[in-house]
């Protein structure tokens, strides 16, 4: 038994998947769920994805005591609000996480709100993710194989890491621990960047004359492009702003480097075009067999 | 019966394919092909993928008559030395194909060459490939239920484009006729700006300090960008020179709304990101379904 009761507010991809693997295994005695959404309560319940659920917080909070954990799993912008909601559970013992996509600033909510971060909140990251959203999308077997990114600070509660990183490997995730500022630097990089770039091409070719020829004819590249531009804009909106600074920083390099690539194909200079070519197919080539091992398909 | 004899002047995976797919269709009486590799030759005859096949290229050429088709399944700028091999065969009513993904400058070569595009040469492109490449790679299912795009010139002759349209056909894609510009102005947005911006991002990543942390959290939008940029450099160099003009456009365009987003980021315009973002999840929602109607994976 990891906890007696686990809470998951937010239930939608992320915060479903995880309560109804958390569920299945009977690691947690009880797991609660709240929404905002009358119809997600109601799905949430009837699917088995939690034992009871409610779109009032407040109730559920007062049942939870010392040891149990709270999953944060709600968009970004909207972590500080709901940690206005814990503070009774925190002063409990409570241990709380998150789920949220950058680490920096929801760790400026939790000082925001408490005036120093808990020693039992843990802040995390699940890498798994898809462009399919909400409690529909939901699936036990999400975090099989991913990687869950703990960012915990230097005086948090050695005791409420293990239980947060014992619930996701429960799930099946591998756990690993990070600095606040390298999980935001990293994925600024690994998968903000992208997602800008992706959003920023589908909408650049939606807005042109052609574009039912452009859609029709799409290849291979511009067709992973718009898969990954199919993500929740919520979501992405609060990823942009709250991971900003290490996200202006990327375009700006990223930006840097497609104009030389430009200048080259403008010049027709073949050797630079060679060269970055074959650089990024090594690296592709080196860092392929890596997530060959891993689900297909799957973030 | 298609054609007597098909000569498949390239034996990669495009090459590869079709000569496999056209030899198990019994659509030509001998499948033929030529590759400047000794290997590929050994391994195209030794699997079954030819007839007969040679390095040298003229005593095939020698062979063909009047009806028979040739496709040159070689990078884009390699299409005009093969051209100038192929000048007997067209006075004695050999038709000609390609495969090229840029049609501007093909039809430029063979005009070089010819003095006139001739009427028994006719442009194509099929829209299907990978980031592998090489006969290894060879798969006569390939073609499926893929679109592929000739681009006849006025002169053209029609039995020479209905005996192209009909190999294609016989491989299992579906056929459809584009203007040269037109062509190139769409893969220019669908497929070859994708590869660019895939290309600059695996290599700017690749050249962070960081790299192996930057690799080893690749999110799903980051694993598909370095799965493109796994693609064969010497074709992606020819693509990037041939349609150099289409390719510099939808750069400019794509970096102009690449710096609107970054300014929207850096002024916290959350108005303005929600707008990029659902526009563009818009247009994918609209056009997934089209996509799921095809090959999942394929491109």
């Amino acid at each position: 038994m990891i906890a007696e009761r686990m809470l998951v507010i937010g239930l939608g991809l992320i915060g479903g998947s995880l309560a109804s693997a958390i569920r299945q295994s009977t690691c947690c005695r009880t797991v609660l769920g709240s929404s905002r959404s009358a119809e997600t309560v109601s799905k949430a319940v009837a699917r088995g994805v939690v034992d009871r659920a409610d779109i009032e917080l407040l109730p559920l909070v007062d049942e939870l005591q010392a040891g149990d954990v709270v999953v944060i799993a709600t968009p970004t912008l909207s972590v500080r609000i709901v940690l206005e909601q814990l503070r009774a559970a925190v002063q409990r013992g409570v241990i709380i996480t998150d789920v949220a996509s950058v680490k920096g600033s929801v760790v400026e909510d939790a000082r925001a709100v408490f005036g120093e971060v808990p020693a039992t909140f843990i802040p995390g990251h699940p890498i798994a993710g898809s462009e399919k959203s909400g409690i529909d999308a939901m699936n036990p077997q999400l975090f099989l194989r991913h990687e869950v990114i703990l960012t915990p600070l230097p005086h948090s509660d050695r005791q409420a890491v293990d239980t947060v990183s014992a619930l996701w490997r429960t799930a099946g995730a591998n756990v690993s621990v990070m600095a606040v500022e390298e999980h935001d630097a990293v994925l600024s990089l690994t998968s903000h960047l992208p997602h800008m770039l992706a959003y920023t091409l589908v909408d650049t070719l939606a807005q042109r004359s052609q574009n039912n020829e452009i859609f029709r004819y799409a290849a291979g590249g511009f067709r992973d492009f718009t898969r990954i531009a199919g993500s929740d804009p919520t979501m992405w909106h609060d990823i942009a702003i709250a991971n900003r600074d290490a996200l202006l920083q990327g375009l700006a390099d990223f930006e840097q480097h497609l104009a030389d690539l430009r200048n080259a194909i403008r010049d027709r200079d073949g050797s630079h075009l060679f060269e970055v070519f074959s650089r990024a197919k090594q690296a592709r080539d080196y860092f392929g067999e890596l997530y060959a091992r891993r689900k297909p398909g799957s973030q």
